[in-house]
């Protein structure tokens, strides 16, 4: 049986988001702090991203932590201060759905959903999806196979819905340097197999901030459409994952070397 | 601050689910098959398993696949057919809940509830499940450390819901003579870690029918207060995990060369 | 073709070192510290695990250690402390060799040579080993797979010594309670596929203390051959290992309750 | 206790072998057959590699594998045949030693010598190597951490061996898809921590002809100074390692691909 997301000769798909169109010619930029914190910071940080070029914004709502005692994310709350924060920098959001009961509100809000590693094979979650034609960023599980990850992909594609971006973010190996061991393979491998675009996230990947510039670099060297970046405007004092954090101004710098890279391999920025 | 999973001194808890009492000194029998197939099926397996000392039956009535297009279970038709069958033969149930949406029903006709590896950190399920005082299996994640399982216990026990047993199950690892690598310092571990009962899954944890006998006698050598094992009265016809699955026959003769193990360890069978 | 390791029908070797049978109805005690420091350290300790029914004394001589800069073994005069020990308790002795241009003066000293983990593809030192017949155990590698492990055995048997036991001491897995993950499943799995006797090292394998003597209950219920344990007078002052080394006093804890699950397989101790 | 490795402020060491510079601003490719299968095989590769921009000439004489039956190289008579390839086409060679006791004998027929994952902890072999001023490639263990890595270099460095230079090659994961994950974060990793040049490895690290390309892409964006690629006039024929060889070719278009990305990071080729 053919698969909704095998790729059929050298069709690539792309994905709108907003104004966001992801796997075409130019290097799609996601950026934002892990989780919204706070009005202020979501409109300040909004608007200077938008100035650095990205293109559309992150923040978690509802984080699933590993303790039920860690900061779990402002719920509505912070959906709503980051729908209104990207309305005011013309930025289309992107947020992560948990919870199958929330969908409509998160749809009413985000322009695009996210996924998230831990429920990658929540097949309730991506099958709800799947029914609506809703943009969703598909991270990959973290001990999931490349095979595991595209099927995941399959169970929303096969409901009806087309507008899939997979998204790399490390897998767990035995290495502890790094949070996670970023696997760049799987971005060219999934572009062959697939016709979907597909996305890095070198801050999750890495979770150390100075490796997020040469990883980023990598990831686009090997095909991938877009970055998905971490950034706080004070990485010290963020709630959650601020040792993998860039401030605007490195998120900048990134961006400045990662352009002549991007242009090697015939995509803008 | 004092999680509610930690172990005071040498506490143990029990929880009993139906009739049966997982934690005391007794090895507890979790026996059945990956999905619940037919009434037929159900049935004549029930009967028999009463017979060889299993203490709750297990069968899957929606079964999460890597793949939309495998068999997916007959859901509720299954969960009712697995009630019907466990009433027959005098046995409480234990049955996989994947929708928050399903929970009061399967919580109906389910002595206890499964959470499998794949929504391990499905943290809206768990605290959901935490807010009743339903019993539940929590399976480990395929790449969930300890520490990660036991906080994931943890979001159901600070709901308020006290009746979680842990469950390993294997880990994903290099090794794949194997399905998965089963973690038996883990159950050891837990043991000291923790005040909860622990079951070993040796079906899924080797993927290997040959293997089960074995790995059985190891958990139970280390610490396990159960066993999930996998039964088939026709493994070679099953329509999920065949090559795991034990014919009744065959479970009876893992019983019995168990027997003296749990003797040697101080418990019954 | 068919490989020497290979297992015809029920077949399974006994290898003898020294005095000491591996393979047979007795599990064989190994136990030493894990590295000779000084005579008087051997000396005592020889004597007391005698008592305590080791049969082979085990310490290292040469030391592969991460860091040049950490204690490396002492080299000849470990060798000949070990097997002076070993002489005035009457038991043979295993010691690890990682040098080809040793292996003489090795095998003159030790009843039974080592083959650590890191060296179990030197291919170079495994065929060296293989032309003489003096035993050997051989440890499975950090990521080795089963049949890997089981193809280093065949590059010993296929150049004609037949003396090789196998060493199961724990694998690199993401779980870091643990300083490896102990794959059980590989003791009974080798003993279906091999000839070849098995022992099983949890002091490597869980590098705990506290998950010693469960696991080493494990792994005789699954079906290993002996054990390999650390032991040491002063754990706390060990030059290597201190953490997973128990006291004599701890290691006759262990015996007294691995006596019953032995038994419990058929096997003495 | 300052480590030789360690990299202090900007220093960036280059390790010279024959008449080429690794670690400079030139990219370096390392490129050739897997195994040296016979004088016309090595003379006409070498020749056509010369002519695509190869910097040193590759080929096994002693090849590690797996099964002690598999083709193990043809040995000294390899030795020579890649040397005298080598000053036919201008080029220093590079091949791997595993036994101590052929180190003089390769030494004086390669301008550099390699370790193998295998005998990345053959500390042995790594301080005999360090009592010369030899360059040598030390490539990762299959599943060596970036600190035990640096550390099996800091044995070389620490006998007074300066000239090292580190070679990422995969690591052994859970994905099958790939031989190994890459771990593209490792090349930025280690050269933020040490001095040492590093190389990268894509035909073992994905095992797959066409992740090659991509893969060389990402490391030299990830700051690495060569390339070590496999290359064969027949990949079908190839005694091992067929599937992730390149023909000459293939390795052109690799190379044409490669330069602007060079160029981008501020390197050349």
């Amino acid at each position: 049986m053919a698969l909704v997301m095998a790729r059929p000769e050298d069709q690539c798909s792309t994905v709108r988001a907003g104004g966001c169109v992801i796997g075409g010619r130019r290097i799609v930029l996601i950026a934002g702090p892990c989780a919204v914190e706070s009005w202020e910071q979501m409109l300040s940080l909004a608007l200077v991203l938008k100035e650095t070029g990205v293109g559309i914004l992150r923040g978690g709502a509802w984080k699933p932590r590993t303790s039920p005692y860690s900061f779990q994310g402002l719920g509505r709350e912070g959906l709503e201060i980051l729908a209104e924060a990207g309305r005011a920098a013309g930025l289309p959001v992107v947020t992560e759905v948990t919870d199958v009961r929330d969908l409509d509100l998160v749809m009413e809000h985000a322009a695009m959903l996210q996924v998230g590693s831990r429920n990658m094979q929540n097949f309730v979650l991506l099958r709800e999806i799947g029914r609506s034609r809703h943009p969703v960023l598909l991270k990959r599980g973290m001990s999931a196979t490349i095979e595991e990850w595209l099927m995941a992909a399959e169970y929303i594609l096969a409901e009806g819905n087309p507008n899939v971006v997979l998204c790399e973010r490390g897998i767990r190996t035995f290495e502890s340097h790094t949070r996670n061991t970023m696997d760049i393979a799987a971005v060219a491998a999934v572009k062959g197999l697939s016709h979907l675009p597909v996305v890095a996230d070198p801050s999750h990947g890495t979770g150390r901030r100075e490796l997020v510039a040469p990883l980023a670099r990598a990831a686009v060297a090997a095909g991938a459409d877009g970055l998905m970046i971490e950034v706080h405007t004070d990485p010290g004092r963020a709630l959650s994952d601020g040792p993998q954090s860039l401030t605007p101004g490195a998120l900048a710098e990134v961006v400045a070397r990662l352009t002549p890279v991007a242009r090697a391999v015939g995509r803008s920025l």
